[in-house]
């Protein structure tokens, strides 16, 4: 049986990754959406093992030195990462695997594994960034700025990925990312083509 | 500015390329069919330079020496080709072209054009495929055995293509087809990189 495809999809905070995959994963039935493990508190409304795999420090430490992470990060005092474990089971079972995820964890996550699809999804504009995230709230005029700057350094990376989405209409952004994991699926890949064309012999 | 992307879709006859392709463009807005040419007389119904652009063998010939086609061959006794002007002159505006065409022509073409995304359409079975073509009228016994084999002997190429649909479902080898269109619309490529970057850094 042929292996499951990793989805990285990744791309500046605002940019609308997150909305993003949730309606993919709600609509394809045959795709699994790996959940990050933090070590920060749950927010209001926060579901364990559905928003996130929330541990103690202690834990998250212990699967670092077990090489247990496919990447994490220290992000102003919180670890965030994404557990190995779970992906590579869903891989080798042959279903499809979309890890939502920011750009420096998807390129920590392409040095160990360059069978993925890369898929940044990208703001219609950085002013459009802008209005997203004033538009949650919580942000001075020092962290916009700062935000806008980490994006800008973001994009620098697209040359990393195999596609880049705008998100400008959220309904067309979900139907491109669905058509890449329609299209990926679609591929011929190598170890395929003897199992199709004995296929198509016995019916001889 | 971008140039298109040249789609070859083909498979064996009786797989269902010619509806496919026809649905796509009716649906697509920004997308091009390359017309072929034929020596052939028209059949009842089909109209010049929308199914094929009929001409004399003279007029043929003379596209043979000017280099003229991307491919073309002899079909019991009758020339079809694809004219190369129209489709480079397309790919030049940035326009995405369509090119359905059988086995042979499609991997005439990739030896001159490598950069195209080669579509290959399958039956579900041999079985079927001889359903297909039974349903079409006015093959005998000994032509079907020729068509089976011929059909056979193309699926063994398709390593050398990107993409494998099989068209079991209609409106789903469909749909399949135009993911793998858009996906590739959405892929990155080198030149468009610092576009993309600058574009943004003008936000700042």
């Amino acid at each position: 049986m042929a292996k499951g495809k990793l989805f990285v999809i990744s791309g500046p905070s605002g940019a609308g990754k997150g909305t993003i995959c949730k309606e993919i994963f709600d609509q394809e039935r045959n795709i699994e959406l790996s959940v990050s493990m933090t070590t920060r508190q749950p927010r209001q409304g926060e579901i364990d093992k559905v928003h996130y795999h929330f541990v103690t420090k202690n834990d998250f430490d212990q699967l670092i030195e077990e090489d247990g992470f496919m990447e994490y990060a220290n992000v102003y005092g919180n670890y965030y990462g994404t557990p190995r474990a779970q992906v590579m089971e869903w891989l080798e079972q042959g279903i499809d695997v979309i890890l939502e995820i920011d750009v420096q964890g998807a390129l920590q996550v392409q040095k160990n594994y360059d069978d993925g699809v890369y898929i940044f999804i990208l703001p219609p504009s950085l002013e459009e960034l802008k209005k997203r995230i004033r538009g949650r709230g919580s942000e001075t005029e020092e962290t916009m700025a700062r935000r806008l700057g980490e994006a800008l350094h973001e994009i620098h990376n697209i040359d990393k990925y195999d596609y880049r989405v705008i998100n400008e209409d959220l309904d067309t952004a979900i139907d491109r990312v669905r058509a890449i994991i329609t299209a990926e699926q679609c591929k011929i890949n190598g170890e395929e083509v003897d199992w199709i064309v004995n296929k198509y012999k016995e019916d001889l």
